[in-house]
């Protein structure tokens, strides 16, 4: 529905990343990676909810060493995120990481950067170029702060490509919704390199996801992003659902259930709001994609629902149970939501 | 930041619409309209999480009568929800309502729309013409969907043109994030009567508030919407609540505070999570502007939230409380949110 912006690929072990492959989901563990048990435990609950890259904090050289052991027991690619310290590159690598997030810039040593590229060109492991607005360099704060992030982005590019090197993505964050959004649009006029895209510091659940909503979603709406990540001061589980539910509003991915449900009226005569919670309770961790709708009233509800693959719409003292717009059976309101479970079980 | 469409202005009694005026936030009831009682305290709850204009459904004469005796105890304007019946919309304007949502082609009785409207016109009562993709006129079935949406609504308008009529708004909602957008997008180029933006049938809280951002935030950027409602099967308290996130996270509106909070990760010394929603709680219903940060780590922290009025940022076994990016002041972990809330009092 909306055209991607084209761009070069690039593989994180198997997940590509790129115009031509679908936009993949990742989140960051909030475990010490250093404690293998916590970190492997968060990451299989992540890749229970659908994350399909996952990034741990590489603080020291322990943690470097932990990936190798994290890496048997996990299903999915896994990122360094390194700051600063070149050995920990090295050692990470050394782990067996599938890729690195790490500015090339910080590291004020042309020779360790060279080894850093030229050992991650050798096992085709790619580097993300992750800038803050937050923690931009010095040199570029004389520049308006969209055009700071994207200077700095740039700078960094080219010491890659210096190396010949251009497994390369990169990422712009802001907790400022617009300027993430411009340093996105601005860069994506320059290079063809994969963007990660998200926000940074977005807040907690009900405010972040609201950011990494409208910033995210525009972004993807204008064809830009080819890997997500929602930031939240959350769980990082849900990071992952609400990554997917962005997808899915934009109809870029399907993943479980789609909700319609109505936003209940002086019209309505059930109680939508508890029926739709308690299905959306039952249905969660369903990974089948189907479209369910809860309506108020059953004079609009089956209409305005009619591209819901099952339905239910209440009534005076009964409800309809309707797949595809059509009136399949009516129920007393007590039995419905059993019966709406039962229909969907079945489905799937 | 994003240039506002210009459109024509009007006034729901003294709230003004239109590109010249702030963007407003509305919500409706899902009380029984009939209920004085039950539907004036919703509106209160609603007022106080700083909705600016109501709706209810008026579904009966009974319910087009209680709206006098709401508007007696509230402080917004009431917008009367109608459909198909005539009647209802007279007796609402009789009753002293502030607009009207009616879609006059739903009327067949050419006398009883212009009663309407000559009424609407005497008491300077705007119209909101309402069109949802499910419920769209059998003549329009053969367009694709968005362009059936948008003849529909110019079927409508020219209703309303016709008789000499121009207090009008516009909504184009859909429970599909493309195609509302499309919609509204289309229409834009069209007419300059200003626009309801929203989607309906968004879903559960997180679904419907994803949905909610990503389709109202995209038309915000791209400067269309002046009032807005988010959808949401939940108490519509969260619907205002939502709204104002959206208007804050796209910096078109101030209300209350704007937290920036990491998203923790294995760097991460204290624990950001409850802490951030600690915080959040004890801030609840402050209508003051203030931006808030709750940061992981003492490296960045301060740095990259400078632009925060108030912060903290967790250390090894102490945090540090900055403001605008400067230390201030170091305290142990236990202290540090009742010093957090006691230094936001007294600047509020």
């Amino acid at each position: 529905m909306f055209e991607r912006r084209k761009t070069k690929q690039l593989y994180i072990a198997n997940v590509g990343i790129g115009s031509s492959f679908p936009i993949s989901v990742q989140s960051m563990t909030n475990t010490d990676t250093r404690n293998v048990k916590a970190t492997v435990e968060q990451i299989k609950q992540l890749e229970e909810a659908g994350c399909e890259l996952i990034r741990v904090a590489v603080v020291d050289k322990q943690a470097a060493q932990a990936i190798k052991a994290i890496k048997q027991e996990i299903s999915i690619p896994i990122i360094a995120d390194i700051h600063f310290n070149p050995e920990l590159a090295i050692e990470s690598i050394n782990s067996g990481v599938d890729a690195l997030r790490l500015n090339p810039g910080n590291i004020n040593n042309q020779e360790a950067i060279q080894q850093i590229v030229t050992l991650s060109k050798q096992k085709q492991i790619p580097i993300r170029i992750g800038i803050n607005s937050g923690s931009l360099e010095k040199e570029f704060s004389h520049l308006p702060i969209v055009e700071g992030m994207v200077s700095s982005a740039l700078k960094h590019i080219k010491l890659l490509e210096d190396f010949d090197f251009n497994l390369i993505k990169i990422s712009l964050k802001s907790s400022s919704v617009p300027i993430t959004i411009k340093a996105y649009e601005l860069l994506a006029k320059t290079v063809d390199y994969p963007f990660h895209i998200g926000l940074t510091e977005a807040g907690t659940l009900k405010a972040g996801s609201v950011k990494s909503s409208i910033g995210i979603g525009h972004l993807l709406i204008k064809g830009i992003g080819d890997t997500i990540r929602v930031s939240l001061t959350e769980n990082p589980v849900e990071e992952v659902l609400i990554a997917y539910e962005i997808l899915k509003a934009l109809e870029l991915r399907q993943h479980g259930i789609n909700f319609i449900s109505c936003p209940t009226c002086g019209r309505c005569q059930i109680d939508v709001i508890s029926l739709a919670k308690a299905v959306e309770e039952k249905l969660k961790g369903i990974k089948t994609p189907l479209t369910v709708a809860i309506m108020g009233c059953v004079v609009n509800g089956p209409g305005e629902a009619k591209h819901a693959d099952i339905g239910i719409a209440g009534g005076d003292d009964k409800c309809v149970l309707f797949k595809k717009g059509q009136i399949i059976k009516t129920v007393e309101q007590k039995e419905v939501l059993d019966l709406l479970i039962k229909e969907i079980s079945s489905i799937i």
